[in-house]
């Protein structure tokens, strides 16, 4: 069990203690299940935002806007910054304090960089748990910022409540690279650097690809136009994400059926992770693992059979 | 066992057979092992070369302008295309078509487009299985496109023997977009559509940020310019790609740490989806599933007791 002075003061919402926490949760194992175990149930309350969309879009700026209107609205705001090209923590963390002088060090806005850990995955898994501490922190508005498009991206954004996708002008290329998958988890979608040339045209572009879009719970995902840098349209983005929000928390919504795909989704992820952590540590079997990927690379077996033996040996 | 015919067209060539192992590979499971064992001795002589950037940077013309050279050359060329945002294989199918008629359709060239298959992941392991099958095949040119740029692409672009990243001039949120995670991967950079303004900028920026980055191969990994869409640059990039392959293979280039660490990588990526499959395949496990997902959505439990009863029960 984790110390429970140290739960009471997370609860309270004490930076350190998230910090703490987020770390622990991104390193996995033991303490993490115990501290997930004491918090989850005090989770639930907050309103979770994922940002995604191409490189240059300007998504940090506009999260960055975003968050201070929210905050002088009086709201507790939580960011999390999911960066899985990043194997960097030390990057990540200079980055956070840049942002952090921006929106203004105090108790109501905590912000966070996530990046990869090691090479099995696991991220979506910590991001999600990164969310459920700051909820259960008493942070009431959470945005979950994603830097790349694949398909960890896509699975992390799909968990929140309202999904924005970022867009810029004079990019016609781009819509069609963002395709079908992503175009799909647009709740709200963005127009950012508003001010550039082409903005009609991709409107347009966008407009005709979201007329072809079949959405189950009948939204019409509205199109924001913002210029993050000079303030401009983040009400208006407000409104979009605050309306979706109301929808799909409605009957309309059938955000029951969410909640379970998610909770469905997150299981399967936790059990992977767990499965093959409790066969590494089973005695020598890393030892073996290491002698089999030799093997393997020197074509003295293939993969295959190589993890039937892993597994066998257990 | 497969059926023993069938793995000798697939090691003859055969387009169909090929096609056939793929789908095979794509759904997983007992079938796809079966196969992989038969064929996997017969890999290895295949350069693999790993192609990502951002969306929108011309990645697709410029892979099927170098697959041409490479055919005119008279190699035999695979095209993985991996594209996990779309979960849609039919539209990846008339893409295909589309590419193939472009690329002509002979025994020489075979693309083939790979989309998410269900929430789990899996891809990295389908994309590196399926080059596996091109290669036992006889196709000693296998390019890997990655269409995202996200933890999971990176993953399967350092598991080519190159890996080339591709930007666009005129977009210097981008290049710092791309992070030092992609920066790192690339053997080669190629600035695409080098017809268009700011080519000298992120040409500058290019080279002072990878004169900071630390390659442990002692490798200076050289910038292309091309403009793919009318076939400029090409054989400079493939110059460049089969340089640093020179390079890798020699002594200087432990390319068998590589290979070892592509292997353990593999093997991990296996074990974690058997294991998941053994559990899931046991008696009531799904249910149970689902019926604990329910519980987790209403916050009747938390996802780390949920998942302790579940791999109790087996």
């Amino acid at each position: 069990m984790p110390d429970t002075e140290f739960v009471e003061r997370l609860l309270s919402g004490d930076p350190r203690s998230i910090a703490r926490a987020i770390t622990l949760i991104e390193n996995g194992g033991e303490g993490s299940a115990a501290l997930m175990k004491a918090v989850y149930l005090k989770t639930g309350r907050a309103e979770v935002i994922g940002i995604t969309g191409s490189p240059g879009a300007g998504k940090s700026s506009l999260v960055d806007k975003l968050a201070l209107l929210y905050k002088n609205n009086g709201d507790r705001v939580g960011i999390i910054c999911v960066d899985p090209s990043s194997p960097f923590s030390g990057g990540a963390i200079l980055g956070d304090r840049i942002r952090m002088a921006t929106l203004g060090l105090d108790k109501n806005v905590f912000i966070r960089s996530m990046a990869t850990r090691g090479n099995l995955g696991g991220m979506a898994r910590s991001t999600v748990d990164a969310v459920a501490i700051l909820d259960a922190a008493g942070y009431n508005k959470i945005i979950v910022e994603t830097v790349g498009v694949g398909q960890d991206e896509v699975e992390i954004v799909k968990t929140a409540d309202v999904s924005v996708v970022v867009l810029v002008p004079g990019m016609g290329d781009d819509i069609q690279a963002i395709k079908a998958g992503i175009m799909e988890i647009g709740d709200v979608f963005v127009i950012n650097k508003a001010d550039r040339e082409g903005v009609l045209r991709t409107q347009k572009e966008l407009e005709s690809l979201l007329a072809l879009a079949h959405r189950p719970d009948m939204w019409n995902s509205p199109i924001v136009k913002t210029v993050a840098t000079e303030n401009k349209g983040i009400e208006d983005l407000q409104n979009a994400i605050g309306e979706y929000y109301a929808f799909q928390s409605g009957e309309a919504g059938g955000s029951n059926a969410r909640r379970r795909s998610i909770a469905r989704w997150r299981l399967l992820e936790l059990l992977q992770e767990r499965l093959l952590a409790d066969l590494l540590d089973s005695d020598g079997t890393r030892e073996k693992l290491d002698e089999l990927a030799g093997e393997v690379a020197e074509k003295k077996t293939d993969p295959y059979t190589a993890i039937e033996q892993l597994i066998a040996k257990k």
